[in-house]
């Protein structure tokens, strides 16, 4: 991850220097979105967000070292760790949503239906994907947000859950770092 | 940039795989940062940035080639080029906006002052980090927000600005790809 470093953050005042040192790479920030999900086990990460192992075990060591990811173990033998979001790491959640509108408005096909709907907990109405309330008309802060994944996302979540799994038990010796 | 792609966003429904498809690394949003303060220029980009100029082309290489960025010859001997953002490219100011929050609030130094304040443009006043307006009392749209850098980062800025010509100077070989 580091092997473009020039100039980290710790010179300058910017502050989007210092986030990017940080969460910068797309794998950290796949991490970030599934424990932001509620996922807390590595095999679960690492197969929602296809990355290796490897790649998911050297962010997730590095989001605990910055202090974002929580890890305690939940097993002994084998050991096996639940990653959790800390209060830093829970509050990267505007960036997803900013990366989540911009993805869905400039990435996607045209006509491509939303992975995620968006809902004000205080009234219930869909948000548009700017965070605007229909009825309450205006936009919406992240802390009074809910999210539920859309049928077709949930499917492709749960294909991708089922591949993985199917490929463990055809090379069972793949182990967690 | 794509050494350790393992799965495109173009198999998926979720708008972060494809949004950090494009721009999921730092150096492309240092240089998104710099085109949104109005640089254009590929050697003030790479000034502010502290990227080498081979990182710089090959992320404006691909910002181009995302639509997201514009270029345009300005000079013909030698060929300069000025770098714009499109639409789709100023439409990742609110990705900005929220990796700065972020920066400022749980990366940066106890006490330090924030890089850039933020004003509503409709009333005035300074916003909070989160983009809350005091005197209108709700979250502000970035496309309401104007930006002023910090009298601290507009010097921090000019020492880069002066420091990068300096070498350019005393090693005028290197030249923009």
């Amino acid at each position: 991850m580091a092997e473009e470093k020039v100039d980290n953050g710790d010179r300058t005042m910017c502050p989007i220097a210092h986030s990017t040192d940080v969460i910068g790479d797309r794998w950290s920030m796949l991490i970030v979105r599934e424990l932001l999900l509620g996922q807390t086990r590595f095999q679960d990460i690492q197969a929602q967000t296809g990355a290796t192992s490897q790649m998911v075990a050297a962010r997730l060591k590095r989001l605990v070292a910055e202090g974002l990811v929580t890890r305690e173990a939940y097993s002994q033998r084998p050991t096996r760790y639940a990653y959790r979001l800390t209060p830093k790491g829970i509050h990267l959640m505007p960036v997803i949503l900013a990366l989540r509108a911009w993805g869905e408005r400039w990435c996607k096909p045209e006509g491509a239906q939303p992975a995620t709907r968006m809902f004000h907990r205080s009234c219930g109405s869909e948000l548009d994907l700017e965070g605007n309330c229909p009825s309450c008309g205006g936009l919406v802060s992240w802390t009074d947000m809910r999210g539920q994944p859309s049928d077709d996302w949930a499917s492709e979540r749960k294909r991708r859950a089922d591949t993985f799994a199917e490929q463990r038990r055809s090379a069972p010796s793949q182990t967690e770092p």
